[in-house]
């Protein structure tokens, strides 16, 4: 069985030390994340995560979710007192706004949290990871009184949100959906089509759903420009403010997945169901794509979480499991063999997995950061900045988070050898649970279209001349000090070869939009590898200043110090192999027709 | 429901065109393998997977094996009757020696095949692909007593064959194994002990089943030294050869494993079984190495088939979801969405998956050839150079070949998106099912060390020094060609960074064995890279001279270049960034202490 341990102390250090988020204390919402507040919240959820939700985490994928006959749901056991407890503890209120009820805190902590659930089960996390993206969406688009009805009850936990896109015809091509939704004389929308890959879309853990659906009105145009989004609560509810008569909404079935077994993943059929309009008719995708925005973090940190869930372990096989001898001759003489720990090859993948999820949790916590600070921070400049920045990293994010997440996991299953293999070590079931974050929310190939396609040009490249331009003056600034210079110098020189992709871009991409389209993937793994390396100039930076200061903790700055060499000298040169293989272009990739494909 | 089509045209393209089956005639065996002989096997091979085995593939995944009461085994519905006439066929013949039953014909047909069942159904396969291991180590170095008794049963498919390497407390390290075999009056052993992950350990498919087990006998050295191989019968056989009497060996378990359901990983409980001694006492792990590499090569198969099996599926998803519109404008403006085929980052992975799968079938067929001609071919020098070249490409076939093949399957399910993800589509089983490649027959991480710490330096660097010569040459020929000049001018560049990795190994891999341990990995993907690499110049070579010759089937041949200049494009920057990653050396990656591992 395996086992979780919240990363308290590198998750404070990135919030505290790297982020510095006291120094936020004018802005509104952080003025009450002090120090203690923050260490506060972060040990708490973290046990919260370790020793409620974690121990449910193999037993829900081996028990998965049950439709009963009559379209009810029920979640593995454990999961309904978990969430009890969960909603009880209010840890879906920190990061929402006071007025609803949430407590207001900076969404760094909420991201933090995240994290956390996530790695401690993926399936339960889901279930309150949904609602938030849901109750942003209403918040940024539905009227006041559908906030007023639905938000309070959201943030509490007492209700659940689900987000309604795909149907069996289209996943990523949203112009292509048939649910319809019919105006009422009372205003509401009768709204009627088959729905799938809803996640948590039927469940016992709360006393109602709350289904944000993407419909077309009649006579709207048969494309993207024609969807509405709507509010569709599985009951109705009463002037009270009360659940009342169930909606015509219900669950027909729940996907067989390869993983992610402790969700209930449904096929959701609306049969005339009462709906809501959220803001404007045929505006439905610009609303949604807040609620996706914020769901693609979230994402983005499922990768993360599963990597880091992998990696404790890998890390405590590797520790605990003897297998050969040290190269450099027996590290445990006394031992008839020594541990695995003591092997180049098991040591790779250990620090490539530290590498990544402690670079990713800081870019993920940043990236709270900007999130918070795009509305906050008390200059346009600033906002614009942060703005910018989150705008352009959110797919790489949820892109390079996720693929790298994935891999990860991976290899911390390698590191167990065929133990890793057998479904009660539980290292395969991260593995399965992983593999579906490279896929949902926008495919990590949609995610990439989106960076290259979208962010990469808006204003005129102004976001990614902001990030070229932070990352070429950290690295300036390091190279002075002569134990970040070698860190510097790498990520200086990933820095050029993202600058170096984009000008290609930009010179090849208008002529043939193609060879965007082929360069996509390679440019968004650069650019996660750049701003891994700009977090890790940074952690390194902060470890550095930490250690001169005389800090108590010096193994831990030590171990940031050498990760970050690592970093630049493991995971930099994979930059100049993706630049090249986006300047090969679209040519040979595209060129061949789809009969050269058969099998013959 | 996934499909599968044996990909005959391709196969046969690789035999007969590139490795020139037809001139080896002069080698015994070899006469037998005209043309019109290999066409048959290949197409009737092809069927017989396609069609037998393969509809076996989903639902042998979800039914699994079953332990009875009484410790038999029952396989999934179906795979008997396959077995069956699997063996009728005599399928398992083609590449074994006349002398004991077989067809013997070469290797390479044996190689096709087995990709083709691999692909059809992994799970299926094991159970004759194990067998086949099982005869070459029995005809090694058995005595001519034992081969007589055993080869020509399993060689029929009569009974099948396993190999007992791994205990609870070790997999690579057999130093470790405590297994016993205790010499008794009659010349044979009783041997005690467990040992666990146990392929086909024990099934319902033939009458008997012949186990090869490492054991310890009395007072041998502790250590990998002192490890003796046995032959231990499920049945003891009689002396009219016929299985007689229940040997004490049995099956205590099934392991539940992530994938590859249909086939029995058992764990084998020896009672005093009886066991008689292959070659001599405490040379067991030589003997065992014979099997060990020709299994390990039929893993790098596994490898290939599953990306193979997950490519046509994704080919065809491809070909028939419409989803979004071509970049450059609608590819089919009469339809309300183009097929995925037209996206770029779909036409990428797809691409990606032709370029290994073709170059990696070439090289494994090519491999076959080696090993065919490391005993046969007229002079000493070229039965050297085969010898060495297939001896210092065995890991990476099997290394590489799985990761690549992985990496494959992962990104064929990604075209699927989240259908993907639901099992009853099957892509998501290919990934499962490829996940063990990279774990048996030795981990990944073994096998780069078996390259590097073993292969590389042997008679002084004799066989990689030939690979550099063989590609080198060849580039230097083709370079004068226009159109392949490209290609050959980034396959010399790649293998220029095997040539500088070898050389920085050299260099500090003996000051410190830790340098070597740490670039092992990337080593043996360089290595990977420029073996496709010499495959896809030389197809591209034949392909030209097919084209220049005025081919009939054109569109085959311009494939084949236009997917050489893919993979020369796209595959072949990883080497240089591979080789920035060995040079790092070993510092960074082993200064941790494990403390600096534990989350805190």
């Amino acid at each position: 069985m395996p086992s979780y341990k919240a990363p308290v102390r590198d998750t404070l250090f990135v919030i505290n030390e790297l982020l510095r988020l006291e120094s936020y204390g004018n802005l509104p919402g952080f003025e009450s994340a002090s120090a203690d507040i923050v260490s506060a919240v972060i040990e708490e959820g973290g046990k919260f995560a370790a020793e409620v939700v974690a121990p449910l985490n193999a037993s829900g994928d081996a028990e998965g979710c049950k439709r009963n006959a009559d379209g009810s749901v029920t979640t593995p056991a454990g999961f309904r007192q978990a969430f009890d407890q969960f909603r009880e503890a209010g840890w879906g209120t920190i990061s929402a706004p006071e007025e609803f009820g949430g407590q207001g805190m900076p969404h760094v902590l909420g991201f933090a949290l995240k994290e956390f659930l996530s790695s401690a089960n993926q399936s339960f996390a889901m279930y309150p990871g949904l609602t938030n993206g849901a109750i942003e969406a209403i918040l940024a688009k539905a009227s006041d009184d559908l906030q007023q009805i639905y938000v309070p009850k959201m943030v509490s936990g007492e209700w659940t949100g689900t987000m309604n896109l795909t149907e069996p015809q289209c996943g990523t091509d949203l112009g292509l959906i048939r649910t319809r939704a019919v105006p009422q004389m009372d205003g509401s929308y009768a709204i009627t089509g088959t729905k799938i890959f809803i996640s948590a879309g039927e469940h016992d853990l709360a006393e109602n759903i709350i289904h944000l659906v993407l419909a077309k009105t009649p006579d709207s145009p048969d494309s993207s420009k024609g969807i509405s989004l709507f509010i569709v609560p599985k009951l109705l509810v009463n002037a009270d403010g009360k659940p009342g008569t169930r909606n015509a909404v219900s669950c027909g079935s729940i996907e067989r997945k390869m993983g992610i077994h402790g969700n209930a993943t449904c096929v959701m059929n609306y049969d005339g169901a009462t709906g809501f309009m959220v803001g404007e008719e045929n505006k439905g995708l610009a609303a949604m794509f807040i609620m996706m925005n914020a769901a693609r973090l979230g994402v983005g940190i499922q990768g993360l979480a599963q990597a880091e869930a992998a990696y404790q372990n890998g890390v405590a096989y590797a520790a605990e499991r003897r297998q050969g001898r040290a190269l450099t001759g027996p590290a445990e003489p006394g031992e008839k063999a020594d541990p695995l720990f003591v092997h180049p090859d098991v040591r790779r993948m250990l620090m490539d997995a530290k590498a990544f999820t402690e670079g990713m949790r800081a870019l993920a916590l940043w990236g709270g950061l900007q999130v918070e600070l795009s509305h906050k921070a008390a200059s346009d400049e600033e906002r614009q900045l942060a703005d910018d920045l989150i705008s352009l990293l959110t797919p790489v994010i949820k892109g390079y988070g996720t693929d790298k997440g994935f891999d990860t996991a991976v290899n911390m299953q390698q590191i167990w050898g065929g133990h890793g293999y057998i479904v009660d070590n539980g290292m395969e079931q991260f593995v399965r649970d992983a593999r579906i974050a490279m896929i949902y929310e926008g495919a990590n190939g949609v995610q990439a279209m989106d960076l290259v396609g979208r962010k990469l040009g808006a204003n005129m490249g102004r976001a990614v001349q902001a990030l070229f331009a932070l990352v070429d003056g950290e690295c300036a600034a390091a190279k002075g000090d002569a134990q970040l210079a070698p860190i510097a110098e790498r990520v200086e020189k990933a820095n050029g070869e993202l600058k170096a992709a984009t000008m290609w871009f930009m010179q090849n991409g208008m002529s043939n939009p193609n060879n965007a389209g082929a360069g996509a993937h390679p440019y968004m793994h650069i650019m996660g590898i750049v701003a891994l390396g700009l977090m890790w100039l940074r952690m390194a930076t902060v470890a550095g200043e930490a250690l001169a200061g005389g800090a108590s903790d010096k193994a831990f700055y030590e171990a940031k110090l050498m990760t970050a060499r690592y970093f630049a000298e493991c995971f930099t040169p994979d930059a100049g192999a993706l630049r090249r293989k986006i300047e090969a272009g679209s040519e040979s990739m595209m060129a061949l027709p789809i009969e050269a494909f058969a099998t013959t």
